[in-house]
């Protein structure tokens, strides 16, 4: 179960009911494919268990760079306790030392790639896939390697031509709300995760806020978008196990709601941080500093293991005995309710998601949540949610920055 | 070598002079101990290399949380490659699944326990002390438990008691600024790293910029602490092993900067990033979004391990075949050079930190170079840099919570 209890003014219903009716025109309509992807996947999920059952394997590398491994990453991470058919090694940037440390703890024969591009063309991705290509050489890229791209792309041509397996991705499905395609969802299955359960996750989201049309999205974008201060939206997950989950908001709320309309410049910048950790580390800032930041808690209720503060009192330190026989998942919490309690004290907008536990179904919700929560601020703010036309510019620099190199090493 | 190169106006000497004077006063004074630390330190290393050179071990496990863990895990991570005397293990939450995979990692006669609290009573660092001396049942806690903290706290008393070695952090060091004193060097030496060198960097950025007066820290902070829009810093890092150097900053930036002055909050949002990686995440923000942001390049010019991206031809994938006969570090920097202009192009106040190598020496400058820097905005501010009085509200909260559900446990 996901309870989200929003401390701050709800606004007037009015206010918000003709973004309403638009963010259901958006999710009804078929132009944003995301918004369809928890009933789209158990055809591709059937397919892939078949192809992995197929398979022999203790290692999977995956290759992609943002959104084709930040979502996967946030699963790996949140799911770290699970059992798995195999380990997960991601790179997601091009960084010799992870390159080597990867070739160096697998057998090649025995590892899958799965090299995940929507666009086919990602730099990085394709200098990555030479590189692993011109380090094994290997005769049969169809055994071990696979493919998650766009429909028609030249990866996929590629991939066609040296007999491997493609998995699509919707062409209208942006790769920061891709992870409930097959983005997300072949790695799972590689690993022998519940991607099913992942899905019925977003499924219910779905109906929860935009069938049976609980508000508390609404009121929270509507927050975010007319908060004349607060431009900067801090997630406070208290639980180590969701820093992955952190970085996917991040990517999700700053690629989405950073644009350009005109002269106009939009956008909420988010920070992610974790509990109690960085209670040591930024929210001293956020206190005292200038008062120009929204806070979102997600609390575990159950963090799967329970270990209790011993009864014990060292010489000297006695008056550290009031902590003892609570289990650590119940010291986070109270240092997140102490937490909340002090920031709504200061006058600041605070909202708690609470959640039972850190399994796929809760994951899913999540992450459909935050994307819904995004799709509404958008619409809120009048911008293209979907689209990224900033991160362009540095392409063509880099490309021409290339060539020119390359003509003058000639 | 270190250079930084300013990409934007630079203001009139005068303008800052008032401020150069206030900082080096603060610099030679003895209340903020923080500025001496690069020459205080050979003495606490040659009594660290005497204990440990007695010692045998293949683990060390580190509890520390905020500034007690923060510097030790940035120098950890950005010095990875180098060979180690053992591994390092940090415990910095309350996290029972990080808990068990360390446990389970290590032989207990064959560890090293580092207990790092400079107050001596932060709540987690005690609750996990107790349940590491719950679990292992030690006979003799001062064969294998060495306690770093402030002269005369309770923390020290109890490591007495216990014949265990304790090393001091100076009092008027803060926690965030530790990370030159015992708190870093304690760990380095452990693990056999170079502290000495760390701390000539430290003394050569401390003579570059106080004695030698370079006036590019003073420039940079005055461009921070009166820039009307951009209240958000970031600090984009081409290289992943500066990912904990981020984190440091961000500590360091975010408690030092957030202050209350009566009614007048003042304060700047650190956020740090990963080249190229996160090009692929948070760029679009920088670019099209609201322009609350000046951004800081750290470039790194010698990566140690240097791949090339080799000169292979994909079939249908030649466009990107002007990708080649690079190594992988270059591919890199050539991103930042790219990202770089894109962003002047942009009209955003930008700078690049230029480093030959992450090694011992770069890295201690660099922190020196960041601590002068929150130093000076501090000054210009006019704000207590060194406390952090928002975070005791929380810390009382928690304490009144745990004592009324203990009280109903009864």
């Amino acid at each position: 179960m996901i309870v989200n209890n929003l401390f701050f003014k709800k606004n007037k219903i009015e206010y918000i009911k003709s973004f309403e009716q638009r963010l259901n025109s958006e999710a009804e309509e078929g132009d944003i494919g995301y918004y369809h992807l928890p009933h789209l996947g158990n055809e591709i999920i059937s397919e892939a268990e078949n192809f992995f059952n197929n398979k022999e394997y203790d290692d999977i590398v995956l290759i992609g760079i943002g959104g084709s491994s930040i979502g996967i990453r946030a699963i790996d991470n949140a799911l770290i306790a699970k059992k798995r058919k195999a380990r997960l090694h991601i790179l997601d940037n091009v960084d010799n030392l992870r390159f080597n440390q990867i070739t160096q703890q697998i057998d090649f024969k025995r590892t899958i790639f799965i090299i995940s591009s929507k666009s086919g063309t990602t730099v990085e991705v394709i200098a990555l896939l030479k590189l692993i290509l011109d380090f094994y050489k290997p005769q049969n890229i169809g055994d071990n390697f696979v493919f998650i791209t766009d429909n028609g792309t030249n990866l996929e041509k590629f991939a066609n031509k040296n007999n491997a397996k493609v998995f699509h991705v919707p062409a209208n499905v942006g790769g920061r709300f891709s992870v409930l395609s097959a983005i997300g969802i072949i790695p799972m299955v590689a690993l022998g995760l519940d991607a099913c359960a992942l899905l019925r996750g977003g499924a219910d989201c779905k109906n929860n806020f935009i069938n049976e049309k609980n508000d508390t999205i609404l009121q929270k974008a509507y927050h975010y978008a007319t908060h004349n201060y607060a431009k900067i939206n801090v997630l406070f997950s208290y639980c180590e196990r969701l820093a992955g989950f952190n970085d996917w908001y991040i990517q999700l709320w700053a690629e989405s709601l950073g644009k350009k309309l005109g002269c106009t410049r939009f956008g909420l910048t988010p920070i992610g941080l974790i509990g109690s950790r960085d209670q040591h580390s930024f929210l001293q800032l956020i206190m005292d500093g200038t008062k120009d930041k929204t806070v979102s808690f997600i609390k575990v209720i159950d963090h799967d293991f329970d270990d209790k503060i011993p009864d014990l009192s060292l010489d000297y330190l006695e008056e550290l005995d009031f902590v003892k026989n609570i289990s650590m998942s119940n010291l986070v919490n109270m240092q997140c309710d102490a937490t909340v309690r002090a920031l709504i004290n200061e006058g600041l907008s605070v909202d708690v998601i609470t959640i039972d536990k850190l399994d796929e179904w809760h994951l899913g919700y999540l992450f459909y949540y935050y994307e819904l929560l995004t799709s509404a601020v958008g619409v809120m703010f009048g911008v293209n949610t979907y689209d990224q036309p900033g991160v362009e510019t540095g392409k063509r620099i880099l490309k021409s920055l290339l060539i020119k190199q390359l003509t003058c090493n000639k």
